[in-house]
């Protein structure tokens, strides 16, 4: 006899488990090896509502579920080794999950990250997958917050703000009016939220060249604030130097979106990282051959007040809120 | 600034992260030193009204959380190395979290095995909490659900039931009119129900001994068809020899429950393992050097078909239901 969980877990699941010490999922744990290096671990949920919306597709729900901690991986300067998936449902529905498990699988195969184990529950709340990651890096050459040194730049990857955008976008915010009718320009915002783009190819040169690393998932501004009090400097940042895609630009420039929505808006999934002067050129070459942009918006300073946001003019901007905060 | 998350991680989690690879929580990821071994990984998680009631007192949730794990590193062989934590909360409220946090620190000590790393998020359902442990065995070690050979002996640890027995006296089931004026016996039975007590203890001589081992968590009858098919052998089991405490044999004798209700309860979280012949006498000496009760129930034979449970006349006992699913 197998039971419907047994059989959910065997139908959709067990063909991801393509690691061998995952058992092919027949067992109660799987086995990782540290090939000699050190295990690094991340753990993120996402929970519908919150971090997804409850029609958003099944397989992209589960590619960011991945996603979030691959980032996480990426920023600590390691190479993803597996995952294990807590996944709460209210029932088991087959279309569902059959998209979720492709989507889940893809993205084990794009990013070599497979699926080591989980569980499988009843909820009847909203629907939540927990992820925790696993990556390798050399004996004690994790990539920490802290580490940050005054003279140090100030450098993010990719672009920042469009996920929250996206977000709004779904949610019939004012961002949805005003781009009713670049459709391009829509499915750009809503993508981004609803798939972020890890930056994992960027996860050597991340631990060859900085001094500090973490990723942005709450907001630029709340993470960078954090990325300072473990450092115990400060930083200033030149916001009109933060890269931001085309819609994003435009937005801002037509006043329809507030530059400080644009930096605590959260979803961004991009690395940001604090690289010594010395170390920016080399660093800009390796990214350069990872594929991966990456633009320095400020420098680290000494001090322990919050980052500052600085306008074309050198102003101070005000930010009333620096992240997205659960409680 | 501190948004109320990190704050709530501060105030509760903080103080339980003691070892080093967890950076007092102040980083994105944790690092786990496999110190030559191999990692074991697995999950587990528990929701509110399916592994724990609405008005269960919030330490015994937190240790019940963590003790489903242990309960499967022991049964692979594994010692304890660490744990990370994804906490889905309604709201933060600060009494609940307090005990919460109390026992799970109590637990993470007891059992040598510190919080390295965590999620909190929001939800609008049940409270879940999902841990994903970590343990470390000699490379090649881990003891796997299969491996079971015809001629073993089918054993398991302390006594099976009496956590079903705990939640039917919780729901005011039969249980609890049956044995309404024997307040030890509820109490000891609910206690089983809501605080497992994992069998880490005994990890050293299963790894030693055992030709296949496996957890009881969703009852002992599914449980075991489980490790025998993974081994590809059944079994045949003298259900009278089954270990009961004192008010489950009690409740038996006088015809209160049936042993199918015993052997198909789950959340027993004891230990049940295949022992050879020529092995058994030392694994019941390691046994008793580690205090942990080991019985004997049956033994394992060639062929494909479900573990037949015989009653005392050695007619084979119907069991309508194997153990518990979620879907």
């Amino acid at each position: 006899m197998i039971s419907g969980e047994d059989s959910l877990i065997s139908r959709y699941f067990k063909p991801l488990a393509t690691d061998p010490g995952a058992f092919g999922l027949t067992d109660d744990a799987a086995v990782l090896n540290a090939l000699g290096g050190d295990i690094v671990v991340t753990t993120d949920a996402i929970v519908e509502g919150v971090h997804f919306l409850a029609d958003d597709p099944p397989d992209t729900v589960a590619r960011k579920a991945l996603r979030v901690n691959l980032s996480d991986l990426a920023a600590k300067g390691a190479e993803p080794a597996g995952f294990v998936l807590t996944l709460a449902l209210r029932e088991a529905d087959d279309a569902w999950l059959t998209l979720f498990a492709r989507g889940l699988g893809s993205d084990a195969g794009l990013f070599g990250c497979p699926l080591l184990g989980g569980d499988t529950v009843s909820t009847a709340g909203p629907l939540m997958i927990s992820v925790t990651a696993f990556g390798r890096v050399p004996p004690g050459k994790m990539v920490h917050r802290s580490g940050a040194k005054p003279g140090d730049r100030v450098v993010v990857t990719g672009t920042i703000g469009d996920a929250a955008l996206g977000l709004d976008i779904l949610k019939s915010g004012v961002v949805a009016a005003t781009l009713a009718d670049d459709t391009a320009a829509t499915a750009m915002l809503v993508g981004r939220y609803r798939v972020p783009q890890p930056r994992n190819a960027l996860a050597q040169a991340v631990r060859d060249h900085a001094s500090a690393a973490m990723d942005v998932s709450d907001g630029l501004a709340g993470d960078l604030a954090k990325l300072c009090a473990a450092s115990g400097v400060s930083a200033v940042i030149d916001a009109p130097g933060i890269p931001l895609s085309a819609p994003a630009a435009s937005l801002v420039a037509r006043g329809s979106v507030g530059i400080e929505r644009i930096v605590s808006g959260g979803d961004d999934y991009e690395i940001l990282c604090a690289i010594a002067e010395n170390r920016f050129e080399a660093f800009a070459q390796d990214a350069d051959r990872a594929k991966v942009a990456v633009t320095s918006i400020g420098t680290v300073i000494a001090g322990a007040s919050a980052p500052k946001f600085l306008d074309a003019q050198g102003s101070e901007i005000p930010l009333p809120r620096l992240s997205y905060s659960h409680f």
